[in-house]
């Protein structure tokens, strides 16, 4: 966010709970003394506050007016932003002017696995980044600053606690470094900009502000490398107690830092070839800048954790920090599996473990009735992990946000573990779950009708955890009733035939026979229940088969991303086995994509239901991705241009401030919820519809447990 | 502070910044639903977020209209607030309803020598507190509710982690709970007045918002338990790398509770004992309620660490966070002694050990002199310990704040050691330390002059530290140079004749019978020297013994409470061998405390210097002790007003939203510094003035080493 403080934030809510000013900029004498010259800054702050003034009392010098700081914001026309796949680059001063945070993913193999030194470079929480200037064609040295105003808590210069490195630390808990090779001054007082007061070592340590600064000699250019790093020892996590995975193989945060400088070429390579990739993926600007923007988000929500029974992964739920929320994890699931595919198979694992449960139903007049395994929504919230077999989020007798999400979490269990074990080849922990899986088919059986002869294949009971009154919702929790309720959900329906399709291919690979067949007939019993629902009068199927409902939706297509996904191409073939029901979604969708339906009157942005005009970005990239390459046909003029509608929202602060935001209001694009959340990650699936190669075989490393940094 | 969040925090600058709503009230049915009936609650909130606005979008209910809310603030006339030493405890609803924290001191040994079960009690990080209500008379059920409001911080049930107890932490990190045995409810979500999502056991885990809701039958009075909590492990502090000494003996947050809980009643008959103590001393009420204060904020300043070298004993200053500021250790030297004497003799051994140095000294003309011992203002800030030998406080090349203190700190060694060691009667340290002490008094003379025949016991030269153009300063850096300078400074002189009498003493005790010689006849010229300079044109000392300055201050007298202190009867004697300077101090004391001179003008308060109207609470503690039993007759009506004063100042929100406060604008009440101070405990002298008798024998416990609760 552009004029606000920022910085450094650990388990953070979004980038509002960083509340330091970074300073970071340059300053030309241009024929003046150094306390004349003016620091142009960028824009990551406000005003300093005068902390001396508590000491000084009335003797404390006057607050300069706004314009006599010895500092300039740059205004937005005078830097210019890059956000990389990996990198987040600010150029001033015609480019002379450089600065960089790095955050490289790479593919981390299974925790359990990492020798110490691959650990340290994949899972060290660090960010490291650069200054720089290019004064060739200066005649004056140049001063760069990075810096931080921290008010409420002074800092420690990094010698005080036996490092060699310049930086400062707050605590033992974060902190910056410099190189010492990079000759940088540090800096520490009430003013960083013009220090009144200096001890023996030109510090003042009492003073919350402090900063590096660099020179550049007239004639050179000269890059100065940063590092950004996290430490919390001991337990951070509660009901499952476990602390950060870094721990067991850094020793502190000077040890962090250290490391983050030491290897701080690789990171930097690293960092460039995660960009170059996305840079020649054949993405237009408008997709890439999305991508980029949710690869950050997401990597800033995720935790590795370790406990007795090893490695604990967490993603966190953006603003509302729900630790791996089903309804992500199936979204995450695609971005996951190309970089770190254990992690998914850890959390199925955990859900099997300790976020099952058997359920029954319950029937209209209240009957109940057997039900079969399910999952909860979640494992928990801010860093808790709930009690065995119930989510954070879920509670009794409601029929809209908060109710339970049994057939949703039912298949998504389904859904990831079968893409997982699919795209993983990962037969071997198939066959350890072939016992769920079977469980699950029973149980998504018994939600359709408890009678075999009248199943159809649609859902039509709740959960007895809904209660009296209540009923199950999706994912779509704060949308209409277009999405929200479960029961003859068409994005459900749809979703339902998608896992029976990966349930058969799963039986296929377990040699169970029966099964397969079982889910094969299943699967093109509820393609024709579905296609049943069309409306041949208005070429639409309603959202929910029931009660008249006239919204038209995006997600009834969601169903199809797994065949799609795995290569499924029976399933995915509009002249075979499906076609009947794969003509008509493109008829839907087609009609869908057009202003006032699905696009917005106003914006053009895409809105996932025809009657809310809160729309998510995450699941527009599913959709768009899905119906980019099954139905082509629909993508007409006004829906193209979706993609510059929706990198425009992220971009400007009515989103841009809370990092990638999920839940947008269509007619305006600001967000209503869902801010600094993961799941746009799913527009990781675009990269497969160009025809650039996925990048393999780079070094190991990356930051990827760096978690949560602000 | 009224109508403000507070709650929990942590090594924090003040109450500020504990940003969590509590909620701590009653509701009375009165014949209405209890979803009708309002709940009453004591002013330490603002109306809540409406959280789950963020989860609803724009189907969020609205947020309700002031005076909608489902609860009131209760107003100043309905409550009343009594402070004691060990308690704060509001009253309402005619006294039917009640709510209390106790934070008992005790006497704790030397935490080297403490017995497992001894340490527990006496350094738990655990505030306890009773809530209550007397219903003998009603005739419908009240509820009490106990709550946290903390939208950044989701709370973790406590039995999700294991524990038995009622209640909610944050993390592994603070918490609050009830005995099991209270019957409260748990209440968590986004409302815990009207909740309106619950889960299978009724909660929301999701939301910011906890309480625990407790029932007080028709026909009953019932009073409920509370234990408020902390646990931080590792290491916390920088430096010197040290944990919470309580981590030795709690192994997390559930045990630190669950211990408050079990040892409920100990620690609440021992509140009991410590308010009896101050009720019954013969202070007057202005007088206990300033001496509460003060400890209050005292013990949220301490911290107890260890290490691999033992204990490491952390007053912080304030909201400056300095580490054991050497001259706030002399003034809390008088309160210490009486709980824990050994924290001062570590802190004189740290001194000695790591913030010691020994400098040169500066002439007029920049020469350089031998100078000798001393020690720094202070060990570090926010939990940084500084490099040996440096404080986080003192610059160089200045004249005022942040200038070097050297004469003052090597005096307040000397005071502090010599005071410790003939209280505590600990001969073996002082034998331990004889060589510091001789050191101190060589220094002591060479700061005074280099030449033994030029000396007359008034410091002259200023620490080779100060730099050029610097000069040092005493512990009043804020005030004008009346305190300001350190050079020829009445204060300091005095002060330097205490240091003198307690050598004497000391070298005695050591039979160190030439420099105790030395010691005396340097005291002697020393108050000749003083004496010296009295005006007897205007009946007053000036402030500084150059430049004309005719500020008039009350800290004169301040050097005179060691031997005061001490019982040093010789020195102290108005008709013996001080008789003329007592005598001069006493014509001097009696003209200052006059309207317009060292009473404000305006409100009567006591002012340290007539030249400023910054005047510091804690020093004019010190000098009303000095002045009623050294100089009663300066007590003139006016002046015997001032605890009045004083003690509105830090009733009322100028002061008292900060906790104690020190630094006061005299002319408004209204502090400019010094704020959540330690230092008030100057107060604890105020005791010995009358018939009451300290008490002792009190059974072990404490709070002492729950740091920094706020």
């Amino acid at each position: 966010m552009l004029d606000r403080p920022g910085g450094f934030a650990q388990s953070a809510s979004g980038p509002h709970q960083a509340r330091q000013n970074v300073y970071v900029g340059y300053q030309k004498a241009g024929g003046q003394s150094e306390e004349q010259a003016q620091w142009h800054l960028l824009p990551f702050l406000t005003p300093p506050e005068k902390a001396e003034t508590a000491y000084l009392g009335e003797n404390a010098p006057p607050v300069p007016e706004p314009g006599e700081e010895p500092w300039r914001a740059l205004q937005p026309e005078q830097f210019e932003r890059t956000l990389g796949a990996a990198s987040d680059t600010w150029r001033a001063d015609e480019n002379r002017f450089g600065f960089s945070l790095l955050s490289p993913c790479d593919r981390v193999p299974d925790p359990r696995t990492l020798e110490h030194e691959q650990a340290r470079r994949l899972l060290a929480p660090v960010v490291t980044g650069w200054i720089e200037y290019d004064n060739r064609d200066g005649s004056e040295p140049v001063q760069l600053m990075f810096g931080l105003g921290n008010p409420d808590r002074s800092m420690c210069p990094l010698e005080d606690n036996g490092s060699s490195l310049a930086g400062f630390t707050a605590g033992p808990a974060y902190g910056y470094a410099t190189s010492p090779e990079s000759g940088a001054v540090m800096r520490q007082g009430f003013d960083v900009f013009a220090p009144k007061f200096q001890d023996q070592r030109g510090l003042h340590v009492i003073g919350g502000e402090t900063a590096l600064v660099f020179t550049v000699p007239a004639g050179e250019k000269k890059r100065f490398p940063l590092a950004l790093g996290f430490y919390v020892q001991g337990t951070v996590s509660t009901g499952i107690r476990a602390a950060y995975a870094y721990t067991r193989w850094f020793s502190d945060l000077e040890d962090v830092l250290a490391h983050g400088l030491e290897h701080f070429a690789h990171y930097e390579q690293l960092a460039q070839v995660r960009d170059r990739e996305l840079e020649t993926s054949g993405l237009d600007e408008d997709q890439r800048f999305l991508l980029a923007q949710s690869i950050h988000s997401y990597q800033g929500n995720t935790e590795l954790l370790w406990n007795d029974d090893g490695p604990l992964w967490i993603v966190n739920e953006g603003e509302y920090r729900m630790i791996n929320t089903f309804d992500l994890t199936v979204d995450h699931l695609f971005y996951e599996l190309d970089w770190h595919p254990w992690a998914v198979r850890d959390t199925l694992d955990l859900f099997v473990k300790r976020y099952s449960y058997t359920d029954r139903l319950m029937d209209a007049d209240g009957t109940r009735l057997p039900g079969g395994i399910s999952f909860t929504h979640d494992m928990g919230v801010m860093d808790h992990f709930t009690p065995q077999g119930y989510s954070s989020y879920e509670c009794d007798h409601l029929t809209g946000c908060f109710s339970h999400m049994t057939m949703e979490q039912l298949l998504n269990w389904v859904l990831t573990a079968v893409t997982y074990a699919e795209k993983a080849n990962d037969l071997d922990w198939l066959q350890r779950n072939q016992e769920t899986l079977l469980a699950c088919a029973e149980s998504m059986h018994l939600r359709d009708h408890q009678d075999p002869a009248q199943r159809n294949g649609i859902l039509k009971f709740d959960s007895e955890r809904c209660g009296d009154g209540g009923a199950e919702i999706t994912t779509y929790d704060s949308l209409d009733v277009s999405l929200g309720q479960a029961r003859n959900n068409l994005y459900l329906a749809v979703k339902t035939l998608g896992a029976w399709i990966l349930l058969e291919q799963a039986f296929n690979r377990l040699n169970l026979t029966e099964q397969a067949a079982d889910a094969r007939d299943t699967a093109d019993l509820l393609a024709q229940s579905v296609a049943a629902q069309f409306e041949p009068d208005t070429g639409f199927f309603p959202a929910v088969f029931e009660k008249g409902n006239r919204s038209r939706i995006l997600p009834a297509v969601e169903g199809f991303v797994y065949p799609l996904y795995l290569g499924l191409e029976e399933a995915t073939d509009k002249g075979g086995r499906f076609s009947e029901l794969l003509s008509l979604l493109s008829q839907h969708i087609s009609q869908a994509l057009q202003p006032g339906v699905c696009l917005d009157a106003k914006t053009n942005g895409w809105k996932i239901s025809s009657t809310s005009n809160n729309t998510w970005f995450s699941k527009i990239a599913l959709s768009q991705h899905v119906i980019r390459r099954l139905f082509p046909e629909a993508m007409n003029a006004a829906a193209k241009g979706g993609d510059r509608v929706h990198a425009d929202w992220q971009r400007l602060p009515g989103c841009g401030s809370n990092a990638m935001c999920d839940q947008i209001i269509s007619t305006t694009g600001v967000t209503c919820g869902s801010r600094y959340y993961p799941r746009g990650v799913t527009a990781w699936l675009w990269l497969s519809e160009t025809d650039a190669p996925l990048s393999n075989g780079v070094s190991p490393s990356a930051s990827l447990a760096a978690s949560n940094h602000g």
